[in-house]
């Protein structure tokens, strides 16, 4: 087991990786001071609670742990304020007090679900991240969580950092291979924020990240969640250099928005995203060879780094006039200079994101 | 105007209070540095909406603001997640940014609601207090926003600051008496829980207060802030002295429950509380003093000091179990050792706190 330390003050935390860790949850949480009196709540969703969630609680059970478990059906549509008024009423008919804490067992959907839960139920109790997602290696650090509103995505949400993060790659194997690329897009995306060698790292160990090959995603995991904690501890609120962190997510979410959530997973819609941004980087002066790695590493991790071509570029940029990353009317927009390094403008042109959007239309592929 | 300065570190802010101050809104926040690019959202009540919200509204947009208002049903059937999820449409059809600020002109259902919704925003944007009731002093300070759950009061919520708090008393003058009285009764608790000399001048100002004598106002209400500024500064989560403003509450909240919210107002249930408390105290080995003195000060500002006789102690204890000042199982009351003083307790036996209720029942007054 690795541990690596997101130094954020007195929220600081610590995520353990390595295999084998989902049967030791019970005794994580007692070390970190969560008393046994004080019942714990486990949100998961039902593609994980069949294969992962009877090993977690039991490990609480043996811990001597009162457990509640909750399980939401897979996918966005649970990030509602719906399913958070259900959850909120089993966290209260369970008896959660100031003491509990509360567990989320899957992927960015769920730790964002169960981490906006635990930000506000009594104005806020403890929280643990247990990912069984490459994609929410990203999610888990940062303390970002947030449920969505029919009109806007992650509108509605809080910082509330972990107690601690439990990240067990064994967990992995059971991801479908999409959702696997889609993970190493956020992967490879710290990589191409900050770190040139990093990114190229993930290119050369494509092939051994897609099969699953345990050293490497244990490495890969560590090295992602070691830029971003990085990145975050810097500007935990996000009024700076965090934003870089939403590099190809201006482009992405309008995308996701554009297509149905789920139709494109936010890995891919991201990759894309990112593709976009490199373009954008072109035209504003980058050497053309960034656009072209940019691509071929994408690709590498077999992720899409192009749009459908009967996709309108109207609505992409009607949907992006909705998106959050909008400051006092002027956006912002992250856009990479070289391999591994990334500014954040606020005065990119309407025009030039169209030129953008219309070259990642496909050509011919799906024609 | 007075000016009291909540010191929490980087989240610190001030308290204007005078006359006339709803007029200068907008150039208060200008002065506080929020940009007149974003929309600003008033959230009020139908009660206040017609006194008030046109003189606010015309102070932002002269002072060059985009106003979004949102006029809520009084009372605090407001507190909803319904209510809540409406707010957020409102703001993301506003427009409202991360540099927005959410006013919220009302009492303490108004300052909880758009609180909370102010946390939330996109993880959290800017807050103004603009309290219009007495009571509201006190929930105007030490930024615990929340809503309620069909099954538990406030249990939705978060620590959120405001960036000021603009109190301007001669909003007060609409109030009706009985809401006066419950107003009084948090300002007393103050002195009760801390200070016994203002316990004695708000005694001895008992009439100037309850005619609304704008001088006594001005004193009593910034003396009723300091020392609740003084705590929370002290223990900004509660986690130790904060769980001391709790005095009366225990008691209170239960007794709002049962009857039904909105029968009692909340000061008069805590006003009953904090009788109750001190019966506690007695029993604990306090002057017998304690409660008698107790119980005339909260009667010389019209308060109840006694529960319907038909109000069933069983029902109310049961709702004490839902409370959730519970911490790993036990009870937590603040208990009063003499006026000025209290401790928390977290060893009451069950038959004292039955004692203590069946003593509260009205002997004949209902009968």
């Amino acid at each position: 087991m690795k541990t690596l330390n997101v130094d954020l003050g007195e929220r600081s935390y610590p995520i353990y990786i390595g295999s084998g860790l989902l049967a030791k949850t019970g005794s994580h949480l007692a070390q970190h001071g969560v008393s046994s009196k004080s019942p714990i709540m486990v949100i998961t969703d039902d593609q994980i609670a069949p294969y992962y969630l009877q090993i977690v609680k039991d490990s609480l059970e043996q811990a001597g742990y009162k457990v509640v478990s909750a399980v939401v059906q897979s996918g966005e549509t649970s990030k509602s304020l719906t399913v958070y008024t259900e959850m909120m009423t089993l966290a209260i008919e369970g008896g959660l007090d100031r003491s509990s804490a509360i567990l989320a067992l899957g992927g960015g959907v769920v730790g964002d679900l169960a981490g906006f839960v635990a930000a506000t139920y009594m104005r806020g109790i403890r929280f643990v991240q247990i990912p069984t997602t490459i994609l929410a290696h990203d999610s888990s650090v940062g303390g970002k969580v947030a449920v969505n509103h029919p009109l806007a995505k992650n509108i509605i949400g809080a910082f509330h950092q972990p107690e601690f993060v439990l990240y067990d790659v064994d967990t992995l194997k059971t991801l479908p291979p999409r959702e696997v690329s889609a993970g190493l897009a956020e992967m490879l995306k710290h990589g191409l924020i900050q770190d040139e060698e990093f990114a190229y790292w993930c290119e050369e160990h494509a092939n051994k990240l897609l099969s699953l090959d345990k050293d490497s995603l244990v490495y890969g995991l560590l090295r992602g969640c070691s830029i971003k904690a990085d990145i975050v501890s810097q500007d935990e609120r996000e009024n700076g250099i965090r934003a870089t962190l939403n590099l190809g997510h201006t482009i992405g979410h309008a995308i996701e928005a554009i297509a149905g959530y789920g139709k494109f997973l936010h890995g891919e819609a991201i990759s894309i995203g990112m593709v976009g941004a490199a373009q954008l980087g072109v035209l504003r002066g980058a050497d053309p060879v960034l656009y072209t790695t940019t691509r071929r590493m994408l690709e590498s991790l077999n992720l899409p780094t192009s749009l459908p071509a009967d996709m309108s570029t109207d609505d992409i940029l009607a949907a992006m006039m909705h998106d959050k990353k909008f400051r006092e009317g002027l956006m912002v927009f992250i856009i990479p200079t070289k391999i591994g390094e990334v500014v954040v403008a606020n005065d990119v042109r309407v025009q030039d994101v169209r030129d953008v959007i219309d070259g990642l239309k496909e050509r011919g592929v799906n024609a």
